[in-house]
């Protein structure tokens, strides 16, 4: 059966390419962990098949070891390829039931919700946690509808029957509110990804939640 | 145990969405068919995988009763949800050996090869036919290694061990040359997407390589 703890939500780490930069995103990632995130999500919307499999392969090895579950965003290829915890589904990536099906039942398996339908939706599912996305707007994601606030976050985690983690926009100047809300966890991409020191980076996140 | 007849390689539409401007890939496929395709590759590069999962599925329902094979480009992940006969990789796509282990034993694997060396790589593999390309120059892939030709492509049947299929810049123009070379068939794209009737260019084709 799954062996999902959601305290692990507690600092997940969102991957994205073009916040990194020249960087190597294994050692972004190897730093961030190191500061204190709890879960990672590969992220890769531009690469290859391979190159995403050689890097999602690549982290496994090292969070693995660590009881850091790794979480493949969209590709249920890529996640079956490696082995990983979990894929995380959008709204318009693979339905649910097919995922679940492909993947196992022994997967993590989260979803992003972006309006208060999808997170009643979310309640028939099986998932093991909703991401509440945006919480405040951001330039990360240029897609999604207009953000949830930390009042459409609080009303999200009173109305869901599923553990959530919010996303979209957090940062050590808003976690600590965020976190406030109920949620059993932020997922943050740039400010992590794109901080000059993501091991700082996370260390001030951590504080600033358990503050 | 696999249940391939190359001869369904003969004539190989590729799709491209680019190509098809507003009409409706379905509609395309429907009337390429019509017109004497025999296998259908579904290539998708730019939409949701949800979106793609969709069309794959509407595919499979009008080829499945016509015995046609329906292989999806690259997305080992969409041809599982939808139960796809197999998947046509790239060598920057899934290794070969994840991609059978995930597909199973019974699916159809088609591999490009852009060079000789890729040719003599393959014949190490299981692979179900091997896709040289490009066999010409073209428009819609400008990321490959320089072309073949028909001396390359003729070079590659004799030194493959799998069924062989051309891909890249054939037409009504050139397909009689290529189907001479002693390949199992060819693969076209624009050719066929791009045509003001898709039934008309299939037929074309049929009727050259006949000759």
């Amino acid at each position: 059966m799954r062996n999902f703890n959601p305290e692990s939500l507690s600092l997940y780490l969102v991957t994205d390419r073009g916040l990194a930069g020249e960087r190597d995103m294994t050692d972004i990632v190897r730093e961030a962990v190191a500061g204190g995130v709890t879960m990672v999500q590969l992220r890769e919307k531009t690469c290859g098949t391979r190159e995403f499999v050689e890097l999602a392969r690549g982290l496994k090895q090292f969070l693995l070891p660590l009881g850091i579950p790794l979480i493949i965003n969209d590709r249920v290829d890529v996640a079956l390829a490696i082995g990983a915890d979990g894929v995380h589904i959008g709204q318009s990536d693979m339905p649910y039931d097919i995922a679940r099906r492909l993947m196992g039942e022994d997967s993590i398996i989260g979803l992003s919700v972006e309006c208060m339908d999808d997170v009643i939706g979310a309640n028939a599912l099986d998932v093991d946690y909703i991401g509440v996305s945006p919480v405040f707007s951001t330039p990360t994601k240029t897609d999604t509808a207009c953000p949830f606030g930390l009042e459409g976050l609080h009303e999200a985690v009173r109305r869901s029957v599923h553990p959530v983690v919010g996303i979209g926009g957090i940062n050590a100047g808003n976690a600590a509110e965020v976190a406030g809300c109920g949620a059993d966890g932020i997922a943050v991409v740039s400010a992590i990804v794109a901080a000059s020191s993501p091991f700082e980076a996370a260390r001030e996140l951590v504080r600033t939640m358990s503050l």
